[in-house]
This record gives structure tokens, sequence and C-alpha cells, in this order.
């Protein structure tokens, strides 16, 4: 049996050691052979590919980013595109089944391929830990490490001068990263995508902490909204054609506090190194796992499923159940972190 | 309400996140107040306390160790301790309940002070995550992380050299340190408590290795067992008064398989490296909830619990249900990962 | 002998460690007594002070930020500012001597207060080591540690998706953190305001990376000037007002990349996070050192004097020696490494 | 012209950054041709070659190990020994210079082949820095980094239990790595080789810690003797034939601590963990300007040189000035270390 593997949407650390674990487990166990589709679902319309053996997966479990590249091209636009081209492009390498590594975009693509008739097993990927059906998902436990060292380094400059630092961390949907790097590295006020806040209540915190003589640390996700936003924007002046000039979300809101508080704030935005470099121990084993038990369900013609987390165990789910929508941070969990506030 | 806070038995990276998170959460939530007692059971038998208020907790989610102290005393034994001296010593310090952070041996005690009625919650600590009941217990993850990076510096020295290296983790009786972060370095063969393997079968792993023209990497728990250990011993002239002063088995292992199979062999023990420092942003966060879970459980009553990891929830138990035996690392969980070795 | 000690200017890892180092060999060796100044000059201009003795330096040597506070206040401005109405405030609390901490600016003030008749000896310190007669300041090395560690998870998703990457550093004069950062990252360019460079240059570079299938990893000072600049900005119709709102200069360069080359390209602002948090263990050993050197200048009454590093000792020079004017990256260091890029 | 390059004895990080740095400068300006040499000298005696171009030399400059190989052959030794028959070699293989890397055995050796007319240019190579005629050398800075943070996480644990740590560090003949770890992580006493000390002295030292409440922290190099060894030693009824089976000097430290004190005092033997894995950003940057600059030397023709540190600038010297005896820990250094014990 001949298994394709691609990776497709945004970098994520981890996707190697997925490739790692599913070429071992495959060789190994099953007597599979593999072959690398380059750029995610785009080599699958533009027929590239790479060798894939045992050899050229050594050392991948502790390697950031793709050796078999990524994209975001949809696989079902463009003249080659849709699941007969894709099925006769398989057939034409002798391929029997598909490895689809990728987020929301590309596993509700895997689905709609499957109940088209195509041969595919998916494995969820998202720094931003915003699908369904798996507790967490390779990737995020990194992102949450990184920006957890750089709010602990952004905070004694804070102290020392005083200041108000407010550090925005990868969600655009989801507030999972906010969430997690905000609890562990003690931050006063977290703002996340699913609990819009007024500046006044965000100040209310920000006073509250320079009152008990300490600098307020503030964690925000990229696509958290200010709630009561036109109004509070208007009063800088901004408009939407300004907007994606002034970066994130946190060059808005620090100003803002500024202005309101008096308490001088300064905005940084971590960006993509959340998402580079290598993995963490945890995202590691999560992934080489996940690669393995693929692999497994690949050889029990699982189509259509997904291979997760459930507690400690790797299960396998039907990719619909992970694509009905995107896991939002509860009300319970944001209660439970907002204890710590102010 | 006044409750009283204990840490007991090794360090491990996450035990000031737990005071931390139940410290705010009762002073903010509930109006308690609290008190530290100090090095573990002791404290309560000694009668040695320390003020426990909202700033003492001030940036410990962060910070290693326990400002509480922690020491191996058993509470039953001393002309102090027993169920009614220690109540009497939390009557005459106005103490209500008492959150004890702590192991097998921590919680067992608890349990049997809880049943002679004493007002207790317990919290679990395992750098070796060898409780029941809970999914993962804080400074697993962090104990993992750290033995991770140690493994990846070794692996060059091995590659560099074309040497066989052998590391020793923690794990006394468990294999989990040993598995996940064997795992997750790419080690060639792992071996813990649970699965016994004889020098034959570890010489044939590494000879494997070698013949693929790669440096054999090796992980091994503290507590793994040679089988045909005896015989094996006997071939150095080792006997049960030498043992202790060898070190650990990794000092065992390394000469054996060097003799065996002539490849150049060298152990390192990672040792208390693993058990200390800051936690990581994952043991900080599972930390900080455990720590305000225990207090609600205090708030609840519930006398003899121990507040767990289920998935991503924290659960509450009884103290009784994780402390039925120690948690082993399952056949499936290790086939899974031999799948790798060699 | 009573010894104030102030720090000044922005956030570096190491000052702590100055203060450590100083407080510990003064009491230990000269007997010295020690008091903070808080919050630079402002503590001496508006007489704010703390206790200062050895219980309260414990832990410092590995603690970011600095516990005196510190601020941009100019000594020579205000009501109480000048020679003389500093000199009084010390006297009004008995400090002989007083060591500042602090980089240009700081030390140009010191340098005048001295020649007003104050007993002052300075500690260069400067993030950016832009500072003279010193071959490092301490914080530099810490700042090039995480601008590397960020552009070595940058490479992977450069790679990943085929992407340009455009590393922003901190370095408003000059260019040392993005040449050692860049050169330790591989960068393929690093621009740095002493070598101004056009954007037809820099997309030479780009192509030339391209071209031979990797992903081009550019890292650029903060402070660095695109040559025809004039020219370049007005393709995207941008001018002076606008600038400040794009963010960083790796906001303008990266689109230009992409606009020229049709090479995706993203921009990376690593901000504040590089000047915060623990310092490396060489930024500990130098500002240890430095601190304790500044307390012997005291000693011999070294008045208007700097220590400072010389290859491997610790020197006093004159603070005048040191600001004369910034320390730029030679054209010979640019070249070593630009026989790199590409 | 073409140039051999050879890595010889321990495991360093920043040897592959060395390779790539001389590999990319002889290509780029020189139009040189290189050429692997494998396991040290060992491949010229055994005529072992890998190619070495531009592409093989990707990504090395964060890459620990060595793509080379290392041993620690003689190269007089052996049939095929001797500069008249690795003369032969290279001329066989139209090698026309040799860049060799390696620490005081190698450059010795590479000193008495050039002096019998063999074109070589040394890079030195030490872990433990104790090469003259170099500010520092490559994988110093690195080995101290890790040391530090060891160190720093066995110190939680330390205050913890009120404990004693003796934590071993690397340095059989000189202190450096001692000397800098334990002054940044902030040892209460540094042994070095270069200093012995009695063991009361030792002890006066914890128990002053002791006395102000702290929980001692003591750094050791591996090479430090205790002064009345042979005596302190019998205490122990230990004898040369169980030194070894010991383990490391800590292990003798340790107990004896322990039972002179009281203090339960455990032992942490670093090990190879300081030599292996990704280089510090210090590391690359020396080591790939060393590189560079070995490249020039040939290009000058100065055999026999080699290149080092000095202050800021890459130097020239002859490998008979950095050969002529081991760089020890000056008096004065360790004396202005020892300020901050107890």
């Amino acid at each position: 049996m001949k298994i394709g593997i691609l990776t497709s949407g945004g970098d994520c650390p981890g996707l190697n050691a997925v490739i790692r674990g599913a070429v071992l487990k495959g060789v190994r166990t099953h007597d599979f052979e593999f072959i690398g589709i380059r750029n995610g679902w785009r080599g699958l319309v533009q027929n590239e590919f790479m060798p894939l053996d045992r050899h050229s997966v050594r050392g991948l479990s502790r390697q950031g980013g793709t050796i078999l590249g990524s994209s975001r091209t949809n696989p079902f636009e463009g003249e080659n595109g849709g699941p007969e081209n894709i099925q006769r492009t398989l057939d034409a390498n002798g391929i029997d089944a598909v490895i689809a590594i990728g987020g929301e975009g590309t596993l509700t693509a895997a689905h709609r391929l499957t109940e088209a008739g195509l041969n595919i097993v998916g494995v969820p990927k998202t720094i931003d830990n915003d699908l369904e059906a798996t507790d967490y998902s390779f990737g995020f436990n990194t992102a949450v490490e990184i920006a957890t060292e750089a709010i602990d380094r952004l905070r004694t400059t804070a102290e020392s001068h005083g200041r108000c630092m407010v550090v925005e961390v990868m969600g655009r949907h989801v507030g999972w990263i906010a969430l997690h790097s905000g609890m562990a590295g003690g931050a006063h006020a977290i703002l996340i995508p699913e609990q819009p806040k007024s500046i006044e209540q965000i100040c209310d915190w920000v006073e509250h902490v320079r009152d008990r003589g300490r600098a307020p640390v503030i964690v925000v996700s990229e696509g958290f909204l200010l709630s009561g936003m036109q109004e509070a924007h208007s009063t800088k002046g901004l408009d939407a054609f300004h907007r994606p000039r002034l970066g994130g979300i946190s060059e808005i809101i620090a100003p803002l506090i500024e202005e309101r508080t008096g308490i001088e704030s300064r905005a940084t935005v971590l960006g993509h190194t959340q998402r580079g470099g290598a993995p963490s121990a945890y995202d590691r084993v999560l992934a080489t796992r996940l690669g393995m038990a693929a692999v497994d369900a690949i050889h029990n013609s699982q189509w259509g499923s997904m291979v997760s987390l459930r507690g400690t165990e790797i299960d396998v789910v039907s990719i619909a159940s992970a694509t009905i929508g995107l896991k939002r941070v509860s009300p319970a969990r944001y209660d439970e972190a907002a204890v710590l506030f102010g």
C-alpha cells in the first residue's frame, strides 16, 4: 500500500513529527510505502511529489516546520482540482490513501473529498487549538510556552518602568493561547475573542493593579474585539482604512490605556515566533502518536476519520465531528481565569 | 474560614503555583484566610507555621520549589503525631481545613487523617506521574521537557563520536518520564521499570542502530531492571554492596553495552535537574487550576477528596481512588513507543 | 561610607546583577553601606530612596529588570535638578558617592555632575552595545540570544511556506544586535543603520537565495535606513506622517520585497522581549564583575570613571572616553558578515 | 586550492559553525574547494574523506556536534601515521592545506606536523576554555549557559528541602566553567583545580550559608582536589581502587559535607549535557568568525598559525603560543569570585 502525506495551512511545530511517526510506523508495522505530496493540496492539484522513505524522516521529531512544504490551496479550485482530477492524480502515482494534516479548512476539504470517495485520513493541526473533537492539537503547547516566556520577559520591563505591557498572542477566532499563556504568565487581564470587553473594564483592571503598586501585564488574542469598539476607535480618529496599518489590536489598546489611565503603556505583537521552530517535548509526543495512529486508521480503512487526543489516549473520530464549529473558550474556563485578574 | 497549606515529599515544579492559585482564589472568591504549614507534615507535628497572605504569593506561578519548605515526615510518627495531636494543633492555630499537596505517601497519610475526622483536601504532586485518578500531575511536563532537551544535546555528541549514549531519567517505579522524553527525543530504546529487558535485547537494538550508520541513544528510568540481572551483574563481579556505589542503572548498562557490542558507551544521570526550577507553562496552568479547585473543594466540604485532571477539565475524586496503586505505563503504551526502537 | 545606586534609562537584563555585585562586594570588603535611589535620576531630584542591604539583593543575579526602578529623567531639569540641589539631597541623606548605571544619556549626565564636584562612578548599560570604551555591555548578549532564538523559529516557517521573513531587532543607531543575531541565525542579509542599502540590493540578495531553492531570512535593525528611501516610500505613497503608524522598518521592507520579487514576505518586530527577563549567564557574570569593580573604583575615589570590559578583564576608564560618540559597527565587521549574504 | 578540514577531540558546540564559516568564506572569496577529513586525524591516517561543498554546510551554524565526526587518534601513531605518510595521503587526495579544529592535543600535533612541513592552520576548540592565546574558545559559552541553567534549577530544590547541593561541572585541569557558571548561578562556593581547599573550609562556607537561613549551592570542577584528600578519603575508607567507581568528585564531597555539618547534601554531575547540542548565539558567532579567519590564514600561507579571539577581534597567533601550557584561572579571578562565597 502506498500512502501520500500532505501538510496544509499555516506552519505549526510538530508537522515533521507527525510525518516521521506515520512513516516509521507504516514501514515497520504495515509494510506501507510513502510518498510526500508537496505544498499541501497544491501538490495533488499540480502533481508535485517528493520521495518519503525511512531515511528522509531521520531526526524530524525535533525539527520545526514541514519538509513537505505547505500552502493554502483549495483542492476544489483550479482546472485540475476537484475529487475526480485528484483521484486521477492519485491513481497515476499509485497512491492508495492520503494522510491530510491540517486545520479546519484542510479537514473540511478532506471531508468533502472522502464523501466523493477518496481515501483520506485527517490529522488535526492548529496552533490556536480551535478544532473540536480533540483535547489539544500539536503546536498549541509550543505556542503557549513561547508566549509565556515572552510574557515573563516583558513583565520585568513593566516592573522596572512602572509601565503597562499589552502582549498580543495568536488566536484569530479563539482565545486558547491567550488563556493559557496569560494564566501561566500571571497576567492581570486576559482578553479573548469569545469575551468582548470595554476599554473601561480593561482600564479598571489596569488601575486596580497600579493601585496595588504593581505593573499591569495584559495578554490579548489577536482576534479580541473591544466592546463599543466603534466609539473607542473614533476617539483616536481611526477608521476601517487605517485599522490594518496599525498592526494588531494591542496597538489599539495600549494607547487607549495610556490615554485614559495615564500609565505609560506599550504593545508587543509576538507574531510568527509562536508558530515556528522546534516543538516542545509535549508536542513531539502528541504529534508522533497522531502520525502513528493515522497509519493505523488507514490500515483499518477508516476513511473520513481523524485521529485525536482524548485524555491520555489517541482516539479515532470522524472528521465531520471536528469541523462542525470552532472549539471556543467556555465561559466557565474564562471565569476560572478571571478570578486572577486585576 | 482559615486554611492551612502544606507541601510534602520531593521538590516538584509547580508547587508554588498551586499555593498561589489556592490563596488568590480563596481570598477573592470565598474570603478565606490562609496560613502556611512549614516543611510538610512536620509543620503540623512540630507547630511550625508562616504567614500566607495575598502579598506573599506574588510572582509565585513561575517560581520553582516551594516557599513553604518540604520534608518526608510521617504525620503518624513522633510524640506529637497522629490525628488527635494534629487536630489539636490545628485547633490551637484556628485552622479549619488543610490543603495537602504531595505524592502517594502524603496522600495516603492525608486519607488516613480524613478518616479520623480531619478536614483535608489533597492535590496530587509527582514528577513521576505515578498517581492514579489524574491524567497528569504538575511537574511531570517540566521534567519531560528538561529530559528531552538533555537528550537532544547528548545525541549530537553521540553522533560526533559514533558512541552509544545511555541517558538515565527519573522514575523509580514507573517509566512515564522515560517514555515521553524518549519518544520526544527520538530514542532508539526506552527502558522502564514496567518492562524488564535483557542485556541481549538492548544490545540487539544498539547494534541495529549502529548497522544503519547511526549513534544509539538509550533512555532508561532509574528504576529499570535488567532481566537476568544477577547474571549480568556477575559478569562484572558486581554485588549488592557495590551496587549503590556505582550510581544509577545507566552506569551498569553502558559498560555492558560497550563490552558486548564494542561500541563506546557513556552514561549520563540527569538527576535532580529534572525536579527543580521554573515550571513549564503547561505545569503552571495545571498547578494554578488545581490550587483553585482545591479551595472550591474545601468550600464544598469535600473532605478526603483530591483534585485531578481529566482531559481538559479539573475534576474532584476521592484520595482513595488515587492511592490504590501506582499508575504504570500500560503494555499498549510501551508497544506504541517500541515501534520506533532500534 | 554610604553609597547610593541608581539605574537609569531603558530596561536591560543584568541591572539587578550589578546592584547585587556592588552591594555584596561593598559590604564584605569595604564595609560600605548602601541605599537605593528610586527611578534613576528622578530619585535624586525628588528625594526617593529605598533600603538596600545585603538581604535585599538576595537572588538578584538571575532576576531581570531593576528593583530600583528606572526612568529617563534628566538630572539637570526641574526645580530640584542640577548639581547643587543634587549634592544637597545627597548630603541630607548622608550619601558619600553614587554608582550610576546607565547608557549614553545617563553617563553624559554623570560626567557633567562629576565635573561639578559630585562623587560618581559610572557603569555602562546598553542593550544596543553602542557605548565606546567597553568591549561589550551587559544585556547585549541576552538580547542577541533572544533574537537568535526567534530567528531560528522564524526560519522554519519561512522554509515551510517558501516565504521571505524580515526580522526586526533592536538597534536605533547601531547594528550590533542585528550583526550578531543575524550571523548566529544564518541570515541571508543583515541591514544596519551604519550601512544604508537600496531596496534593489536587498531584492538581489532575496532573489539569489530563492534561486538556490531556499527561503530568505533578513535581519534588520530598527534604525536601518533604505537608501533612496524617499523614492521607495513614494512607490507605496508613504510620507512622514504615515511612517510611525506603519510600525517598524521591517513593515516597510517586507511589502516592498514582496512587490518587487513576488516572494511572499512577512515582517516580525521582536520588540521589548529583547530587553526583559532573566539575563544570560554571560551577562550575569559581566554585570556582577562590573558592579564589584564599581565599588572598588569608589573605594579608590575614581570619580568620573566608568568600569568597562577589555578582553577578559574589567578595566576602569573615564566616563568621557565612553561618551565621545557611539560605538558603531565598523565596515570591516560588516564586510566580514556580508560574505555570508545572499 | 583544495582545503581539508578535520575536527578532533571531544565534542563541542560550534564545530559545525566553524566548518560552515570556513567553507562559505573559502568558496565565495577565495574560490577554494573543500574536502571533509573523517574522524579527526584518523581520516588522514586511514584515508577517510567525505565531500564538503557549499550545499553540505547548509544550516550548520545552529547544529551541535560535527558532521565530520571526531576521534582522539594521534597522527604520529600507527603504520600510516607521521608527517611523511600524512603528506602522501594529502598529495594523493590533492589536498593543499588542512584546517585542524581541536584542543591542546590536536593543536600540539598540528604544530609538530607544520614543523615537518605540512600546511596546517589551527582553530582552538575547548569546552574547558583552557587554551592560551585566545580570550575564549567556542563551546565554553554554551557550556556555561547550560551549567548555569542547571544550577538555577537545583537551587530551588535546595531551598525547598534546606539541602546543600553540590553541582559538578566540566573542567579536568582548569576551573573556568565552574568559575563562570558558579558566579552566574550565585553559588556559595566555587571549587576549582587551581585552588585546592580543605573539607573544613568547604564546611565553613556551607555552615555560614545555613546560618543565614539559606540552602548552600556549591559548584565544583570535575578536576578539583580536596586538600588533605588522602585523610579525607580515609575517613570514608576510600582508596585508589574505589575512587573511579564513586563517580565524580561531587559524590565524594557531598557525603563529607553531610557527615560533618549534618546538612542533607546531594551531588549532581552534569556530565556530557554540557558539550552537546545547539551552540549559543555567542558561540555561533565566534565559531563562524574563526572558521572564516582560518581560511584567510590559509590564503596568506600562515602555516603553523592559529586563529584566536582578542577582545572583539579575531587575531592570528602561532599555534605554539597557544600550547605552551594550560590557561588557568588566575588567583585574582578566583579572589574576585570568592568575595561572594559563604
